[in-house]
């Protein structure tokens, strides 16, 4: 996170988002000067004004806005936890530092004078606010000089700048160079990249796997990553790999929902983060497995399966209804191929057939055939 | 993981390893042979066999050991599991590959021919045969070529060289350098280093805000994080530079019990890892803050407390009560002070104070006071 000084993509963006705080500081300036209620519009974070964009393939939020009041009783406390959070982002701006979300709850943590009554009851109160914030300022959490616990690794045929350091993704050892949680373009920088495709996989334990197989050299790729359900950093690394550079996104996941739902997050964006879905969801990533069918077309044992309990049963279903998923017939026969098998199966199942089945066998025979679901 | 061929160093503990296990399977053969019935001794991995040695100061396992026999029904299931695992690490010995525990589990898994019985009931049952095996043969788990979930990240005044590839820690960005799980000396070497000290924290985010402020440029050291509870990987890799270094290791850490424990295993080891102490404890890491009386010394406000709850109280108590505690003065105030105040504080609690003052002020004046506890 330390910045390049004098770099003017930074400083513009920076003060960007100073210009949109003064702003909002200074429409409530005005209402109060014309002795009017100072009111703040909070665009709706609900499932309710979330909207599926079937021509670009990715969700949206819609345009609903709730007032925020000074005046009143139920909101007047929000109201001010958000005056809050944009004086620290202006100060974190300031001093050209970041802050972690943990950070900005104890940064805006105080007892209001005269009084016994905490700014901040929790961090969860902290936290909303700021995705409040996000969405009032259009600026994102990275923008506002926030960020998150990271998660995820990366190798391959890739060098990046972070912060002025360059970063060989082909000479990361067995470790592998741990993706920061913001990684816009004024901190990460493509240098130089021979890779033809992202070869991504949830834990880091097969990822380790690939690795130690020196997959990504052998196949020309990059392999990444996400400690599971992969955080905003990995997830905008991977769109940004997938839009700048161009490489195709291949996701190795379980077969199972929530295998599943991390795909689909990482194609269409979430609910929760709708509003910036057009920076991370990548809706061309690709599904290469596992997939259901390969209980048979592999040749697997009964050992493997896991039985799908009611709780999976249910999210099944609500996959399958989500709209990207639900006039696909490719997804469609995906998910009842899962709940007629009536197990899941991971991708280290695929261990019983050989150490390397999955490096050296499945993903490359898929990969060849084109075969996966996008 | 890859491992550079031709290195005897490797070869050589490969071949030990090898030689351990053939022993215990000849053993086995012996007795089927002399038709006695086969036993396999297993060192008993309970605390009542975990002995405090008040001389080097860790934990370390007693000499109780459990027979496993093969014509017990109680054990015979054990027994075969034991060989079955065996077999494997030949295997991955053979193939110069490892595998995650989560892999070993499904490497091991099958039907057992003519019955509806699996090898493994589930991955529990095969991590618990693995410390047997590691504590029946004396190699540990990295030496039977498994490794597990990787966290923790490093950054700082060292050069590494990690399967062949150089880590300069000095240029690795705002993400790090991801550790991964096996650090032994075949796969991580140290190159060059000029850090008086390695400060370790507990979280990432907290990390971050270090190598933000480049604390370990100014300081001139080593930084450090181990996603809560460190894994074994990082453990390791702070005794090695401990050790063949010779680098001081000052933890920072919340001032909570679970902060207190996360140090006790850091220092002396756990008492399900007793056996491998010598390769992880620290005994002369310090504990940095931090404490209990920053309440008072750093001028805190009320907001910052975070109420002990009947939980935090029993388990506090329970630390003080460690062998390696219980005669130490300072902890013994240290924790009477946790339980005085009756709060627990975390290390982002100084962000009440400055952005930056954990990283500006209160860690570089404890270091310069000597203030802490060891």
């Amino acid at each position: 996170m330390p910045r390049k000084p004098g770099k003017s993509a930074v400083a513009d963006r920076d003060a960007a988002t100073d210009r949109k705080i003064v702003a909002l500081a200074e429409g409530v300036v005005r209402k109060a000067l014309a002795k009017k209620e100072p009111v703040i519009d909070v665009p709706t974070r609900t499932r309710g004004n979330t909207i599926w964009d079937r021509k670009h393939r990715i969700l949206r939020m819609g345009d609903a806005k709730a007032q925020r009041e000074l005046f009143n009783l139920n909101q007047a406390k929000q109201f001010m936890q958000t005056m809050l959070h944009s004086h620290s982002v202006r100060e974190l701006i300031a001093a050209q530092k970041t802050l972690s979300l943990r950070g900005m709850f104890y940064k805006g943590l105080h007892t209001v004078a005269g009084t016994s009554e905490k700014t901040f009851a929790d961090q969860d109160e902290s936290d909303g606010i700021l995705e409040d914030l996000e969405v009032c300022l259009g600026a994102l959490r990275e923008e506002l000089h926030v960020f998150a616990k990271k998660a995820g690794t990366i190798v391959g045929n890739v060098t990046l700048v972070d912060s002025g350091d360059e970063i060989d993704c082909r000479r990361m050892g067995s470790g592998g160079y741990a993706i920061p949680s913001i990684v816009e373009p004024d901190v990460i920088q493509f240098k130089k990249c021979e890779a033809r495709f992202v070869l991504h996989v949830e834990k880091n334990t097969v990822w380790s796997r690939f690795n130690e197989d020196r997959f990504w050299a052998k196949h020309n790729c990059i392999l990444t990553e996400g400690g599971g359900q992969p955080p905003r950093g990995v997830r905008r690394l991977l769109k940004r790999l997938n839009t700048e550079l161009g490489l195709p996104i291949y996701c190795l996941l379980d077969c199972d929902p929530w295998g599943h739902y991390i795909y689909s997050v990482i194609k269409q964006g979430s609910i929760s983060l709708a509003f910036e879905s057009e920076r991370l969801a990548i809706p061309d990533a690709k599904f290469v497995g596992i997939r259901a069918k390969d209980y048979r077309a592999c040749d697997l044992t009964d050992d493997v399966k896991i039985d799908l309990n009611d709780t999976d049963i249910k999210r099944a279903r609500e996959i399958a209804a989500y709209p990207w998923f639900e006039r696909h017939k490719g997804w469609q026969n995906e998910i009842q191929g899962l709940l007629d098998n009536g197990f899941k199966m991971e991708v280290e199942s695929l261990i019983t057939k050989d150490i390397s089945y999955v490096t050296e066998t499945y993903v490359p025979e898929r990969l060849k055939a084109l075969d996966w679901l996008d």
